[in-house]
């Protein structure tokens, strides 16, 4: 079974944008033992959609494209799937409804370009999208699957998960079962986390492994691939207790567990609140902690002390803390920690103080330093950090060690 | 002249890997205007990449691989350009030579796996590769010229960069000028700005104009194309002069400018600082403003007032407020930006209370309802929002609708 896609849009072949579509695709068709064999990027011109979508058609069982179903004018993937199949467009009475209540909840007038949408070619299945106006599509002709998404990635997402895949499952099913779990750790560097699982990688042959690193933490992805669904799921259950032992506290999390998500189950389940202290990170870290449904059951708030105005006035640290050793110091992390605690009436204190540069570093003090206080009934400690790679990777390095210092605290206390 | 790319690889189809080379080599070659007008990704497998080399020859006259050039078995770039063109592949002397200094250096011995890399297809220019061991390869045949590059983005960019675009500068003189301008707008949709524009496009035939929206802002991009440079900017001047007349304080900014940028700007030069306070944004606001390097200009900080006990201490929100409007209302987001703007000692006080969801809406408040408020030493205003497509884009649209209220403020003011 072939699978292929197609990127459709200027603004990739513009450069404007990194196709990350296709990658997020070809991942979701693997957990259903579906291969991806060609992804191509064509631009909004009907000639070469439709020349793209015939050549598809001559290796391919299942074509998704994404990109093309917006209101404007170059966007022409239904009329280009039209007319490499000699379909009419006809309007699907339900995806102009949809759109209409869509358009009008938000109090603007519905225009042509939108009711334009609604028009898919005949004979296809029009797949309303909750997410946005645009419906997507799928077309089952000449023994093809030709299935359209839009090219905002949450939507085809969203689309992806919730309606094409399960439409694949059962038109598609498969004899082999695959399945994937991810290791997330925080707290080691990539080739520490390397050193240290070498030997498991070596003595587990069967499974596909890979390391991921990005900003927010270094995931491991087991791939395990057997006859039946209790077979990978065995296998996956081994390794992960042989990676529980070599890891230990490393790991926080499993599949899509954020490190904020646990943290915050931690918090409810000891129920303790925390409010944070924010220097160089403006907010990025009651942000992060918000990210998550429900976090106003143990996030209370906070203050982002910018200016050293606001450490004096609203956290309470002594003048003579800030004269004597600076913004960015270990009494001072220590004492916004507890003066925020104090004054937003949490159990936990957490403060992040650091220089995020570009400027403002010097040979004691030099950009990337951060400090990390954590205040509880008990104590208060400080991590002293050093971080990399410019200012956003230093604030977002800053945020996720104090997830993971919060995390430790919790379970070891 | 039509240019290709190729990816290849078994890293990108199976998902291991985005592709972020072809958008790489997209945006370096639009810079001597040369379009790419196709984009795909094949496996490492020969009758596969000869097959896309083959159609890429009946529509390209540049075709540029990537990948596929190490010393593994599945690396068989050459090979297979050498098939396409019945060609035989011959050992290039150089090629051994630089191999052979550089693993030596490191203290590898040599293995055949290695010298493979030495044989390139007959009658092409070697590129010898500074920044690895396996060659680069340009072929001119059949009218063609095809480049091979290798696939690590580091080798591939600084080969792109010293050798291959020379070689095209100097192989293909273009006669005509290219030049982008990016005009950023916010506060207005996608359709509505298309329907603005529609008798602005359909009069500049000249321009190839884009409009692409992302949750931070609606951009249109502008592409001129003419016979001398200064040609290219009086196009993109008059159409820029035009698209003012138009859109007037909808457009933000221009070319790489962020709205947070803007904003902080205009801030700084008035010389009025800034203090937030941020109820379902958790952060996200002071977060975005200290993107900017720089923002302690004008940026003093904030008060996170997650819970509803730090709005009434912190932020001085009277109580009876909060009981008798909730507070997610109008009177609140007045409160919160006063109060913020007093206790942090700015000139400007802005905030944001809303309902981000999933849980939490009701009949009267729904799930996206935001009020922001704004306050400043002569007067306090508060807009009502209702945002859509979840927590997050809730979360993130308030942030850029605060930020652009601010920016219409001051400009106004």
């Amino acid at each position: 079974m072939n699978v292929e896609i197609i990127s459709i849009g200027n603004e990739i072949l513009g450069g404007n944008i990194v196709d990350t579509n296709a990658n997020y695709i070809i991942k979701k068709l693997k957990g259903i033992n579906l291969n991806v064999q060609h992804v191509s990027a064509v631009a909004d011109e009907e000639s070469e959609i439709v020349a793209q979508l015939k050549e598809a058609c001559q290796r391919s069982q299942i074509i998704i494209t994404t990109g093309g179903l917006g209101p404007t004018e170059d966007d022409i993937t239904f009329q280009s799937v039209a007319k490499t199949f000699q379909l009419n467009l006809v309007k699907y009475p339900e995806a102009e409804r949809h759109m209409i209540e869509r358009i009008s909840k938000i109090g603007v007038s519905v225009s042509p370009s939108n009711l334009k949408q609604s028009f898919l070619p005949e004979g296809s299945i029009c797949i309303i999208n909750p997410y946005g106006t645009a419906p997507a599509m799928i077309l089952e002709k000449e023994g093809k699957v030709i299935v359209s998404l839009p090219g905002v990635p949450l939507e085809m997402k969203n689309l992806l998960s919730e309606q094409i895949i399960p439409f694949l499952e059962k038109n598609f099913p498969n004899l082999e079962h695959i399945q994937s779990r991810i290791i997330r750790t925080s707290g080691l560097g990539e080739s520490n986390l390397n050193d240290m699982i070498k030997d498991f990688i070596i003595s587990n042959q069967k499974l596909n492994i890979g390391i991921y690193a990005s900003p927010e933490d270094i995931k491991i992805q087991l791939n395990a691939l057997a006859k039946t669904a209790e077979e990978t799921k065995n296998i996956l259950d081994e390794a992960t207790r042989q990676l529980k032992v070599i890891l230990g506290d490393y790991i926080f999390g499993y599949d899509n567990e954020s490190l904020e998500e646990v943290t915050g189950n931690l918090l409810r389940r000891k129920k303790l609140s925390l409010a944070v202290a924010e220097s160089c990170t403006g907010g990025m870290l009651g942000e992060t902690l918000t990210i998550v449904p429900g976090s106003s059951d143990y996030f209370k708030g906070g203050i982002i002390s910018y200016d050293g105005e606001i450490k004096e006035k609203l956290l309470g640290v002594p003048h003579t803390l800030l004269t004597r050793f600076g913004e960015v110091s270990e009494p001072v992390a220590k004492a916004m920690a507890e003066g925020v605690r104090k004054n937003c009436n949490s159990d936990v204190g957490l403060s992040i103080t650091g220089i995020a540069g570009p400027t403002g570093g010097s040979q004691e003090k030099p950009v990337g330093l951060v400090y990390i206080g954590l205040a509880d009934a008990g104590q208060t400690l400080v991590q002293k950090h050093y971080f990399h790679n410019g200012r956003q990777a230093i604030r977002l390095r800053s945020v996720r060690r104090a997830l993971n210092m919060l995390r430790l605290h919790i379970i070891k206390g």
